[in-house]
């Protein structure tokens, strides 16, 4: 079967033969370059340099002189997702520094601009461009989807990149190299003279003219009613045969039905790029279906921060901010006690905001976004969540590659998490031995789009109320206009797997008077919520406002604009206490809300949590973290910090 | 730094270049191919085939047609660990069949037997070798270790590998591939007029004679106290220098805070091989360290079940028992709303037993294994579990291979963990969906080496009497001579994640009347453990017989020789129970013990616990996975199996 929209007549061995064809003599323009020497850009010459090669065999740029272009036509969240194993693979085998043309809608360029700065592999430099200049020029050719526009803008993209640049690789988002990018740039070497050619013919008739008249033909005498841009490339290239030099087909392996692949790749010693262009994509029966597919989920589930390799034998290409920080992390001692919590505060987390298709909340004044951070094993909270809480979230979850592909079949097999556009979810990829939470709390905080915030735990399941409740009570409280406000959703737990959610603060009560329900932490951590005052939340009518005491980590509603939370606590320990301390040293009034509540269901320790129990150094670690904290506040807030540093003493002469 | 035992003056690259040249003239005696003509064994000829080359360009022999030769000496439990690593990146690569010579000791081939029948990759043949046999030959060289008798063995290979192999690759356990392994075989052709010279010098000389001289001279002159296989070579080599053909230093980069890798790879277009000899190992300070680094990491959290991809453009070479697993996979229905069980039930995970360091129990007649399975999120059991079970473990653990990384990681770090060698992990690689909790079962069970089993679950803690009690308990009812019993041990739960723990029945049974504590799953599921007769254990001073009855799941002590568990039983749900099944079926008395107790800590509801909540498919998959368990017992016991059926029955009618 092919895929929809490509006439059969012409099999399936084109497509990105033909981008890379028309990458080839498009951007081709560099004068130099076309009377047959070398190109002159940001590129050293390579064609005179080391090793002859018999005829049948193709000269490779060595190593890291010569820069790679590469262009990439990618809008929306799934070509976001997309692009990144083509990314991996295509930067596994690579040895040459890259530059990426990326032409992306705002939300491609949103995703991937987090997501490279995050990633920082050296030796990569990445140019966005706005794909919304480009629709014009293509807007007038009748599409069947609207996604179908980005693929027609591969026609146009001389356009829209810098004239400077002499030739350039375009690629679709669903291949998967399977071998070193350069031997495919080398080709441009074999064909020059034919590219002289076509230079000569281009000036002539023009590239535009030629595209323009052949698809408006094709409109006309074939009756069509919509057309993709390979229609248009065939088309052109059906009418103008000599500017098609095709590429050997192992360079565009198609994984479809079809046998025409297959006869490529059976005479083929080796196979340099699969495309997956078949609607059926790795359930494709093809008899070489399992290579293809372990080849691809090898660079699904492949660990990207092994990327940030230098290049081999190459001088330093530092992406931005990674010089200082290999010199920070080189400046640690590898002997000190908490050297795993310096490493680990250090690390840069690839991030990838937005991993599935989101729809934003629209504009309310009022409106409330639950933010909170998960791994893996606290997957099984999200359906229960949803149905808690049918306002907007924003979750940052902590996972491996392979598990974020896990997270997005768990997600598409949920009729519960299919249905729900409204949460965001960002995936910070793991790295390091310690859980970086607050890290992933602010990566939640930042991207949550509401004017408030529901700063919570992925193990607590909100009132069914709670967020009506919340949107309501901001507004009567005025906390949009003049009051620097917190709002406290009392915190409880119950002991069971299973139980029935209380559906008032009157049923809640009764559960707790009986002993199925406790106060949050009760037992061992009591004064983490002992502020909260329960006994006056019992008979409590209306918010009332209550004091900072030591340790105190509430469950808050706060504006979006609140403090981002302290990154050096790593693990487990004080790293909501003392983002509670800057919003009490900031001022933010404590208003406990006499309806809200939220209830914690069990779960085993975390690692961490563990870790911190059986592990002394582990404790003294925390302990040294909370004395740095506090330097930094009375740095920060001087005389009025007194009081935090004086909480803390006691409680240390107390333990 | 270089490593222990090998001469200074001699640099950092010999190691495994030496090792390839030993391989290289020592197997280099087919005549045919002395002659310069082509190998004539199981290898087809190629060097008159395909492309021409450049003189400084190597012929590749292409594709499936050339059979590669490695040889591996590998003993002991570390480095049958290192071996896959090596063996993952040798297979990511390669394009050629590949035949394994694994020179082991007795726990090398048993982990390695194991690891490749499940692996199953194709075009892969793997031949083990007695390492005993060799022994003698070189154990009168003075060795300062134990395991240097193995790296010795490499001395005299010869005499253990078929006489019919012409020529074999001869790797340590530490290198790393990054490129095809082909390069290197093909540089066998390279030099085969230096090998015909070399033939003939061997057969005047001898190697046999000429490396035992010199290795006594050197004992002698040296007045060296032990000789390491390094060593030996090195002076051989240097009295007869015209034996060795440098191979390329990117064939040998080794990783070391020594310069004189650097240099190499400096000069060097590509690397092929890299030698982790340096004991810092990862945290070498090269000035390539990363790029290094990374390669080794890729291949160690590589999931190794990519590699059973087929060769690409060979014919079908299929390990044992593959051919017939696909056609059965391939005859399933996708359709199917059960077809992720049936799929999950088909799938043969690679097992990697005693994946550390384990010295299995003396054996005593009385003696019992604790057997349990578990994930990652887990782990956090493990050093408790240590505390209430002094004796032997044999523990499953469901693991990707990054995972198995952070649990090596996770168990060196922790004291009690690590100073336990009579636990045995088995690593089982993760694959698919639904959690095999069975399969993992089988394989702890399997992997038990003392008379009794106790089969546990992971989030249990037993009293801290019970190894002592059970064993004693054992002897006492005389299990082995003549009863075919199963010993109950009555299980418990708390709700809090901390606890006292009872040290004593009359303990528990004041926690239990203070509530406390409960009886296991006795809000949820109470017919799991109903015939243990909770009422009757509390008063209970000696063992008494319990009859099964409906969806029994007892936690039972048995001979290591009974009935394992079935493996259909995927995901949540009924896994234990059909297990009892299965011992009532065989007559096994169900025996409650009354000084016995295990309690379960609380922990958050599984993945697959959660699913069969929500869905109503996964339900119906459980109750068709229940009734062929049916249909099979009626066959297997005829009309003795019909109290089951009538259970399952009356338990279908009143739900």
């Amino acid at each position: 079967m092919l895929p929809r929209g490509r006439p059969r007549a012409m099999g399936a061995v084109v497509l990105l033969l033909l981008l890379l064809v028309v990458g080839f003599f498009l951007f081709g323009r560099d004068p130099e370059y076309g009377l047959g020497t070398t190109a002159t850009l940001d590129e050293k010459p390579y064609g005179s340099r080391n090793r002859s090669a018999s005829s049948s065999q193709l000269l490779l740029p060595s190593k890291c002189e010569v820069m790679l272009h590469v262009a990439i036509v990618c809008a929306g969240y799934n070509s976001s997702r997309e692009i990144i194993t083509l990314m991996k693979s295509l930067l596994f085998y690579r040895k040459n520094p890259l530059h990426l043309h990326l032409i992306t809608d705002a939300i491609a360029r949103n995703i991937l601009e987090t997501l490279f700065r995050t990633w920082m592999v050296p030796a990569v430099v990445v140019s966005f461009y706005d794909a919304e200049e480009l629709k014009p020029l293509v807007s007038w050719i009748p599409n069947k989807h609207y996604s179908g526009l980005y693929g027609l803008m591969k026609l146009v993209l001389p356009s829209i990149l810098p004239l400077s640049l002499a030739r350039v690789i375009v690629l679709d988002t669903d291949v998967t190299f399977s071998s070193d990018i350069v031997e495919l740039w080398a080709l441009f070497d074999r064909f020059s003279g034919v590219i002289l050619l076509w230079l000569d013919r281009l000036q002539q008739t023009g590239w535009e003219q030629m595209w323009k008249l052949t698809a408006k033909r094709e409109l006309h005498t074939l009756t069509a009613t919509s057309l993709a841009d390979q229609d248009i490339f065939n088309a052109v290239l059906k009418e103008h045969p000599n500017l098609v030099h095709p590429l050997p087909c192992v360079w565009n392996v198609q994984l479809s039905d079809h046998t025409l692949a297959e006869r490529c790749y059976l005479e083929a010693a080796d196979l340099k790029v699969i495309h997956w262009n078949s609607p059926k994509k790795l359930r494709v029966k093809n008899k070489h279906a399992e290579f293809f597919r372990n080849l691809h989920l090898t660079f699904l589930g492949y660990d990207g921060k092994l990327l940030r390799r230098e290049l081999f034998g190459c001088p330093n290409q530092f992406p931005p901010g990674a010089e200082q920080l290999q010199q920070a992390l080189a400046q640690l001692d590898e002997e000190e006690p908490c050297f795993e919590f310096r490493q680990q505060q250090l690390t840069v987390h690839r991030v990838h905001i937005t991993f599935l298709p989101h729809q934003p909340p629209p504009p309310r004044p009022y409106d409330v976004t639950l933010v909170a951070q998960l791994s893996m094993d606290r997957l099984q909270m999200l359906e229960a969540l949803c149905r808690h809480w049918p306002g907007p979230m924003s979750l940052a979850l902590y996972l491996t590659d392979a598990e974020a592909q896990q997270f997005l079949h768990f997600v598409e097999t949920s009729p519960v998490l299919s249905a729900r556009k409204d949460v965001a979810y960002h995936v910070v990829y793991q790295d390091g031995p310690l859980y970086p939470v607050n890290q992933l709390r602010n990566v939640a905080l930042a991207q949550a789009l509401t004017p408030y915030v529901f700063l919570s735990d992925i193990d607590f399941l909100p009132a069914y109320s709670l967020y009506d409740y919340l949107r309501a009570s901001i507004e009567q409280l005025e906390l949009g206009s003049r009051r620097k406000a917190a709002l406290v959703v009392p915190a409880f737990e119950t002991l069971h797997y299973r139980f029935s959610f209380p559906n008032s603060k009157a049923e809640l009560l009764t559960l707790l008077d009986a002993g199925s329900l406790y106060t949050f932490r009760y037992h061992e951590w009591p004064q983490g919520h002992l502020s909260t005052d329960y006994s006056r939340w019992r008979e409590a009518q209306a918010p009332y406002r209550v004091q900072w005491s030591a340790d105190y980590e509430p469950y808050v509603v706060v504006p979006r604009d609140c403090p981002r939370y302290d990154p050096r606590f790593v693990g487990f320990g004080w790293n909501k206490v003392a983002h509670i301390i800057e919003l009490d040293a900031q001022e933010y009034e404590f208003l406990v809300l006499p309806e809200a509540f939220s209830i914690h269901l069990p779960h085993a320790p975390s690692l961490d949590i563990s870790r911190f129990r059986s592990s002394s150094t582990y404790r003294n670690c925390l302990q040294a973290l909370k004395e740095e904290f506090h330097q930094d506040l009375s740095r920060r807030y001087g005389s009025a910090a007194l009081k935090y540093l004086t909480a803390l003493q006691q409680s240390r002469s107390r333990a």
